[in-house]
């Protein structure tokens, strides 16, 4: 393997044509498109237009005429597709940290004597203080029970009132198997909340065929919504009958403008709304999202395996030596759309390789990780990064950086 | 007085050139500031680098190199002074329905043997709503005490856990006396949550005077920070330490960075904080906010009492007899910064009115709405308005649109 094998892997690839669709910064290597997408190309003309037109001129109007009002369910429904959902099932609102609120309190507040909430220790911080956060709301009889990393599914039994998982591990990639551990769940009794930031829009996701009732997922990763785009947030249309909102703003109520004294709930996937979404970041999640038109998911997550197989194999002949341990599954089906490394530098190699042009990303304590964007990202990058990665180990690029206060690179 | 004296006014209003910061579409008189502000002529160009430079070149580097990580603080920084609040007290974060939950269940949850939380009948749906599913989730031994229109002081009592107020009544424009009210519930043990949505930006609004400990506002209206920007939340210097957060999302983590198991509030304001904040959104509210540089607070309070004034007088003359009946109070002391009228037919002639190129507002049932927004309302726009409905009452233009269905106006 070279790197005119990765140039042909490139002509032959038939998704190679999408990278058109971003513009991406000359002499950069971009492998944290799972902490922030690239900008689509389309973006800057839609959010001028929202802003200087339908804003400036359409000002109060354009809540009507441009359909802000419907933004959310407009953006849910273009998601829903790539995550296995069926229309009306998703919308789009608030950040995931508060959708996970929203799902969470209204699950665990009706938990019929049942006590744990069940989360896994290192699964993402946001989603178990949130969950840590409605528990002690909930009071005595009601708690949090981490499970160690891979022990979740045991975690879980007659006592579990809820259970937050999620799809892909955002330090090593691992992906979990999401019908598996849903049929358990639903065997249990248990509700299941699936946190899909780091699957949705580059790993196969298929909600209702795994029969998942809930799930929260970002929009700024995979799906290229722009820095703390709105999330999305699930229920399928089995459970949105009986969800019972708890968040509950005039942006969820049956009938929003009769400003009526008391609260009465949807009868849609808009009873997960709270209050007035943020517009212009919400106007960009459609761009975001438009990226992925005529794009087959399966043939999208091929790519990403291979582009990260390709890392692993080629991380294998030559980063190895440089004290560099795979973190990620070798076994693709088993792998999120990322590779990850441990190394006890890794934030000093981090801020060596952002300085030499190669955006990777560190994670606390010890994780080098590299996003697979496969809608943008080409095969020889895979070879250029390795590339660089091995240069900068080499010739101790890193060193001058290991004294740097750690700051967040993300 | 005539539309001649109306000039003049406006030669000799020190605040006229404040208009200038506004780009305002030609052939329009805008009156619902209150519900979506004007846009500011630096946002389009704020927003456009921070999608074209900041998000597309800088990527995830922006996070920190383009300052995104404190926006939520510079926001509210920028905001402080003009809701007379200290530096480190507020942060624009989430919507304002979201914050209100916040407050509200963090402080009901501490509610000592308390049972009740008041709001009072007609106040915003969004508040009264938010306050419902709180104590719905609290559990039997909190309830939700509505208090008739007026009565709010005197539904306080000792078994009072939480008070939510207005502090401009989104119907009428009534201004409540938020220092006495304040007192009142804080001789009798009471927290009080102010929303001040419908009077930051252009009501005198003084909260470390009238020591308040929580308040949420809104950025969209007279802030000019654009559709649906992010909501700001005050917790005071004096009550900041003692709370505890609800929603326990990362970004309000002490050690944001660290990925801890456990979440540990940060010891600011920060504690409010929960989710990844859209940034583009944010972004446009430090624009709107930059629009009050230089702006004496009380001055432009006082604008706004001249322009309500000259808008009754005149309605008094000319619009009295179509049926209007004013809506707000005649006390310019105890007036926020619109003006209401009730007809029977306040939706039709909202329609006609917005129709011919003047936008009011309409509020169900009955309430015709005019906001007014001194930072960029002339007096010949109240004249011209005065002349524009008095034209169409009398024209009959609105009778054409008696039989719309209703729908939203905003």
């Amino acid at each position: 393997m070279n790197r005119i094998d990765c140039e042909l892997l490139d002509v032959e690839c038939r998704l190679a044509g999408c990278r058109e669709r971003f513009s991406l910064p000359e002499g950069v290597l971009y492998f944290d498109g799972n902490s922030l997408g690239a900008l689509p190309r389309t973006t800057a003309a839609s959010i001028g237009a929202a802003v200087g037109d339908e804003w400036g001129k359409g000002l109060i109007r354009s809540w009507l005429d441009a359909g802000w009002f419907h933004l959310s369910r407009r953006a849910g429904d273009a998601i829903a597709p790539l995550i296995g959902a069926s229309e009306g099932e998703v919308a789009v609102a608030d950040s995931t940290s508060v959708n996970i609120f929203k799902l969470a309190a209204s699950l665990l507040r009706r938990r019929g004597g049942r006590r744990k909430a069940v989360a896994e220790r290192g699964d993402f911080p946001t989603d178990v203080y949130i969950l840590q956060g409605v528990v002690d709301l909930l009071g005595a009889d009601c708690e949090l029970a981490l499970a160690e990393p891979g022990g979740i599914a045991e975690a879980i039994d007659g006592d579990t009132a809820l259970v937050l998982a999620s799809h892909v591990d955002y330090r090593t990639g691992a992906l979990r198997d999401m019908e598996r551990l849903t049929a358990r769940c639903r065997a249990l009794g248990a509700p299941i909340v699936w946190d899909l930031c780091h699957s949705a829009g580059a790993v196969p996701v298929e909600l209702n065929r795994c029969k998942v009732d809930y799930a929260v997922g970002c929009t700024y990763k995979f799906l290229n919504g722009g820095p703390g785009a709105p999330a999305f947030v699930y229920v399928s249309g089995d459970a949105i009958g009986s969800f019972e909102p708890v968040v509950t703003g005039w942006f969820g109520h049956a009938d929003q403008f009769r400003f009526e004294d008391r609260y009465r709930a949807a009868d849609s996937i808009n009873k997960l709304l709270a209050g007035s979404p943020p517009v212009l970041s919400l106007r960009a999640v459609l761009d975001g999202v438009a990226c992925f038109d005529g794009v087959d998911m399966e043939e999208l997550a091929a790519k990403s395996r291979r582009l990260s197989g390709l890392f692993i194999e080629l991380a294998d002949e030559r980063l190895a030596r440089h004290g560099l341990e795979l973190a990620s599954p070798r076994d693709p089906a088993g792998r999120g759309s990322q590779v990850s490394f441990r190394h006890p530098d890794a934030y000093a190699i981090a801020r060596a390789l952002i300085a030499g042009g190669l955006i990777p990303d560190f994670r606390d304590p010890d994780i080098l990780r590299f996003g697979i964007t496969p809608l943008y990202m080409r095969y020889v990058d895979v070879w250029d990064a390795v590339d660089a990665i091995d240069a900068a180990m080499s010739g101790g690029a890193w060193l001058d950086f290991r004294t740097d206060a750690r700051e967040a690179v993300t």
